[in-house]
């Protein structure tokens, strides 16, 4: 095969993708078909699917649950093209036993975190786990998109880091999921000159930025709920509402942030879908109390908040 | 079985513990033969064994590569009440799994750290995860060591959750690893005056201070190197040597505290083990450089330190 062949048959991702929030049955197992069916409904929204994100509560599953889920979401019939799940691990082990399984079933993309236990690490270190992984995946179907994300793993990772991973992996570092918070960093990401490197910021707040700064779309956890109106501004950036579109969806998301944002999410696809089972979140984690829910609730009417058809 | 009898039957643990540096062929798997020796010298020095520690990059190994750690271990002939293992993870599954795994193994006490991906969650959040761990694990024979580590972890177990779980759980929460590097946090840990709770200091520089404080020992990464000059400072606090044998301990401590940790004590074993399996650390830790083994060697030699018969 040759590399065009290859880049035929596996393309880049761009666009929006959700990380997608994970249901639990009452005993806090994930809820396989409940998140299949969220999918389904992202999709028709026009979202891509970032499965095992933070919004995910990813790092709250193990990894046999997390095989188990993928495996089931693509017997579902949900496309692979259309899945990046994550695979970052803090054991190399971890990262290489989801990577591999995510490529043989035939995911397009993976997001992978640095291993986030230890703190203050060299970026050499960072370099021979990421480096580890690849050769031990040994696939030319596998692409990495790298998630950058201090404010939680607190190991981030440093542009030189990328340049290097980019520059001895050109065809498997292919992207990166910025979710620092800071815009001139993702702004600085958008400069770096990779070639064909997609940067993803983490929050469709710096999207309509992004896509003039040549960037790829963005990964944001609102997108589990606010799909189609994201989407919009990224099919829309160049109209002459797009910061009419910016304003109204950096509205909705200044609604969830003022809650603990994944229970947030959840509890308005639980609200929205009638789906009881959203409302769970595994601990550390804790779900929104009742006067939370009556105030989010009372927010989004407010604001015409919709979730379409789930 | 009385309550007096499974105290008879599964002891707290005091002392010195060494969170056990974990070997690795040269493939990266762990090598089981060469911890299980390492911990029989550890036994014969006198410390007990916290495998799956900070230091025994616990986090860089997978549940499955523990779980099989754990049966060696004990198959080779360690003795559970010497065991100590890490239980700690992200995943709720995860935790659970190890714990109840190093139950039915008859390990006298487990450490187990806070789930640590999220950050800024609340007490009650981390308390719901330890009450799910101790409830699906449901045992007797569990006793948790609590493992607050801030500086790492960046997630802590603050005092009213720690007096809240041990209200709730008095036979099952009955001690705590501090590594916090903070003494007045100790002294605090100590005054909680809750019955038989066992407070390790996380570095023999405080065990002197600690074991005056009513404190039960510590659980510290030089005691894989050092264990015997350690365990002489808890066996002889009240004697007119001890400050003296503090000083002693803080010098050989200082050395190893000016590389990378975990690398050194490596190091340190290689050399005098003559096992260069200890060299090797998984990503993304590097091990010592060169010229760090050199130095290493030389201010080890210069104090006069040994680590006799291993």
């Amino acid at each position: 095969m040759t590399i065009q062949d290859r880049k035929l048959s596996l393309p880049r991702f761009s666009g929006v993708l959700a990380p997608v929030i994970t249901p639990f049955k009452d005993d806090l197992s994930p809820a396989a078909e409940l998140l299949s069916k969220h999918c389904q409904w992202l999709l028709s929204q026009g979202a891509g699917l970032a499965v095992f994100g933070t919004n995910s509560e990813a790092n709250s599953l193990n990894t046999n649950e997390k095989r188990q889920l993928l495996d089931s979401l693509c017997e579902s019939g949900i496309d692979p093209n259309r899945l990046m799940p994550g695979t970052g691990a803090c054991a190399l082990t971890d990262a290489v036993e989801l990577t591999a399984h995510a490529v043989q079933l035939g995911c397009a993309g993976v997001l992978m975190l640095p291993p986030f236990y230890y703190k203050g690490v060299p970026d050499e270190g960072l370099y021979a786990f990421y480096s580890e992984v690849i050769q031990r995946v040994a696939s030319d179907r596998l692409h990495i998109y790298l998630y950058h994300i201090p404010p939680v793993a607190q190991v981030g990772i440093n542009l030189p880091l990328i340049e290097r991973l980019c520059s001895d992996y050109p065809e498997t570092v292919v992207g990166i999921k910025d979710s620092s918070g800071d815009w001139e960093h993702t702004q600085q990401l958008n400069d770096l000159g990779i070639e064909d490197f997609r940067v993803f910021c983490g929050s469709e707040t710096f999207l309509l930025q992004n896509m003039q700064a040549g960037g790829a779309g963005c990964i944001s956890a609102t997108a589990n709920v606010n799909p189609a109106e994201i989407k919009g501004l990224f099919d829309h950036w160049q109209s002459a509402d797009a910061e009419q579109r910016q304003q109204r969806l950096n509205q909705i998301r200044a609604i969830f942030q003022s809650y603990p944002m994944i229970s947030a999410l959840k509890a308005a696809t639980g609200i929205y879908s009638g789906e009881p089972g959203w409302m769970r979140v595994r601990p550390p984690l804790l779900s929104l109390n009742d006067e939370q829910l009556q105030n989010l609730r009372a927010e989004l009417e407010q604001a015409d908040f919709q979730m379409p058809d789930i």
